[in-house]
């Protein structure tokens, strides 16, 4: 293990996010808010410059930067965000406990959007900004974002970025990653900016159209009010978000093809012709199970489509109340809980394109069984699936399957039921935030104990990125010398 | 596909049941029971030795037999056993509805032991002891057992074979199939009948004994009692009951093994090691749970053996009502119902091999992430874990996966809570029997509508052929002509 240069990128890193912390101190002092609020954001900027400069002081003393190391960096990269970016809350004593802070500042930078707050309209503005700005910079993933800024490991960063871009595979941009890291980036931000001014121009006051731009770009969650987007009781602004948080669980790959006029691969896209499918496929059967519910057909259907775009995107913004829809609708929306987003998007959850790989190879085996003579082989996005591919994308799975049942062993001490238990782990583990009954839409996870909280803040940083990291961390393998 | 083969076998198997509807029909004689229970059995035995004789009479025209007939005829042969086997039910009117009788006899067959009877005390025992010998039956598989008496498809029997016989691998056993056929039958019905003495010698009625063992063996768990063993309320019987049922979820080749005085090559074999270490990590666990809540820790200790033992062999008897278990505990039992017993036995589940298998594919992921330029091979059964065999594991996991979910979706329209849809498709898919909850142990499947009856008859049925057979079955590829 490479210590020196572990160090000194988790510095660097740091300074970024001092950088950021300027960001919600400017909107403390528009405000005009209370001196306690604002010194919250000074100290934890003071505190983060110093430990940054600290650790980023001497270079790297060896040049060696293996998975082993990128692993690492990421992995340490959240929790040093979360750690520092959580003491603004418990400063300002908008969250008093650290574990609650933590928690909340995690579950922002992993774009999950879980929270611990019962009432979230009492806080100051700057606090709610910055809390939303985690979404943002979690969204594209800080490294990704670091990257673009920090070029000088530019040859060493492909591992960073292979341990980052959430997804199997992400196209050809993998090879010049630093370029790409811009390109994601610009994209990204210029979408972010476009769903502002929309939200601003249909009716939603400046300042929360940026909070829910932010929470829909990363997919995070947070809201400026506790009714989440039912505040508003807008339907115009219901489907503006409901699409946008469809588009931001879109593979960024397809936004740079559309960029560079390649229309038609773009369109041909499998997996994002499977992504339309499982969003129609849910919407028309949930929406056949509710008719009964609702005497509103618009109103149901808006409902439907919001709720499907707020869990397959593993955003969390709530309209409606879905823990009073029929248990086989909660199904439907578990296994979007579990689908996610298409590779290469801000979105969680185990993603499209492994799901269709997966049944894909499920086919093929039936087949297989029928006539064992016989070879069959399956295609995804026109290429033959090789075995290889096959495998790492099935034993991700299995590693999912494990992680979840470890998480909810430990979660079951903590909840009075088995859907509690099981929701919080699939809620935290795929990014989504709020799950079902006692952390359902209408309630949060605040009665959890400090303990459980860690483990779930665990699982939200396992869940951004896709498992391995973690476990490469948690391994003594890793800490051996060789 | 070769119809008049699969008619054949069929039509042969069902006449085997016949001959086998001839022991309960003595036991009606022996304890003199009415008149209409005894011609439930006489009209039964008639109408299937017609149908079976029609259908065998003409011998088939074709020889061909691949693995898409061996599918085809394992799947209808428990579809067609089930069907007829439940005539005595409905004709004695002791489960006056079909479906409800339907879904007994396949319970019975599969060696689940999901019951929709509340009450099994009024039943004439020739009922009960046909309800018992189904478990027994079916235990080692209907057609392991057929083909002990029907030599004539030998040379083609390898694909029933390995439909058949649960598990990924059965050693080196495959290939003198009708040899195995009958070593098997022999060590399985030595095993029962020494059960039964030992019962007997404990203190158990005559007849109980006879079911009990047929359910220990089966792994199946259905009883003379309401109140299951717990009715006996005899430490001893629990110890062994709860040890027989361990005994029948061991691979049968490590009995095999010890027949030939290979006693050194039994205790070497790996599965049985991850056995042992599962059952024995999951008493411990448990027991730590529940200290608080017993006053005398022998009791709690065979509670706890009794239960894991039960739940892992997947047969479902039960002494402690674990409903009233933390949360935790449940989980424990949750996990060790998807693990089943060991492969090659009479247990249900996704069995203990394939979980070993899997455990070692993630961790070799895992070291591959930190050291990825080293070759990493894991070993199983000493021998190193094929590429193309990890591959038929993973692919085997996933096809569960999908075939659990789409269950839990269809039988969620009929259940009250989330805890009840997914314990109901976990028992029966599992071949285990009771669930939590709706279906936990102090109640059962009856108030379930007949279309979630049908589906969790499909999902037992399933469970027991792993899966593939049934899908092949309902594959329309199946049926196209060739």
């Amino acid at each position: 293990m490479n210590y020196s240069i572990v160090r000194y990128i988790l510095g660097r890193t740091l300074l970024l996010e001092a950088l950021l912390l300027v960001a919600p101190l400017m909107v403390a002092f528009i405000y005009q808010e209370s001196s306690i609020t604002i010194l919250s954001f000074i100290i934890t900027i003071i505190l983060i410059l110093i430990t940054g400069i600290l650790m980023s002081w001497q270079k790297p003393s060896k040049p060696e930067f293996y998975a082993r190391e990128g692993f690492v960096v990421v992995t340490l990269t959240w929790f040093f965000l979360s750690l520092f970016g959580s003491l603004p809350f418990v400063i300002s004593g908008s969250i008093p406990s650290p574990v609650n802070a933590f928690f909340e500042t995690v579950s922002g930078f992993t774009t999950t959007g879980a929270s611990i707050l019962n009432d979230v309209e009492i806080l100051p503005r700057s606090i709610l900004f910055w809390r939303s700005l985690t979404h943002l910079i979690g969204g594209m993933g800080v490294l990704v974002f670091a990257l673009a800024i920090l070029p000088k490991v530019e040859s060493d960063a492909v591992h960073i970025m292979r341990a980052e871009v959430p997804g199997p595979s992400f196209g050809k941009m993998l090879a010049r990653v630093s370029h790409t890291a811009r390109i994601l980036y610009k994209i990204y931000l210029i979408m972010t900016g476009a769903l502002i001014l929309i939200l601003i121009l249909f009716g939603m006051p400046v300042f929360d159209s940026f909070i829910h731009a932010f929470g829909a770009a990363g997919t995070g969650g947070f809201s400026s009010h506790n009714a989440s987007i039912a505040h508003y009781g807008k339907p115009a602004l219901e489907i503006i978000i409901g699409a946008a948080m469809l588009l931001f669980g879109v593979n960024f790959y397809i936004y740079y093809l559309i960029m560079i006029r390649q229309f038609r691969s773009a369109l041909k896209n499998e997996e994002l012709r499977w992504y339309g499918f499982f969003i129609t496929l849910a919407i028309a059967v949930i929406s056949l199970m509710l008719i009964p519910q609702y005497n509103n057909v618009n109103q149901m259907l808006r409902d439907v489509f919001f709720t499907v775009a707020s869990i397959i995107s593993t955003t969390g913004y709530a309209t409606a109340n879905f823990d009073t829809w029929p248990m086989a609708a909660h199904i439907v929306l578990m296994l979007l809980m579990f689908c996610g987003g298409m590779a290469g998007s801000t979105a969680g959850g185990i993603k499209v394109s492994r799901l269709a790989i997966y049944m894909k190879t499920v086919f093929q085996d039936i087949r297989h069984a029928i006539s064992p003579n016989r070879r069959i082989v399956e295609n995804f996005e026109k290429k033959p699936l090789s075995r290889d591919f096959q495998h790492s994308v099935s034993t991700y799975f299995m590693t999912y399957i494990l992680f979840f049942s470890a998480c909810l062993f430990i979660v079951s001490f903590d909840t009075p039921n088995f859907i509690s238990a099981f929701s919080a782990v699939a809620a935290t583990l795929n990014n989504i935030g709020p799950g079902l009954d006692m952390v359902g839409p209408t309630s949060n996870y605040s009665e959890l104990s400090d303990w459980t909280k860690i483990v779930l803040a665990i699982a939200m940083v396992a869940g951004r990125l896709e498992i391995y990291p973690v476990l490469v961390l948690l391994s003594p393998k890793t800490w051996r010398k060789l």
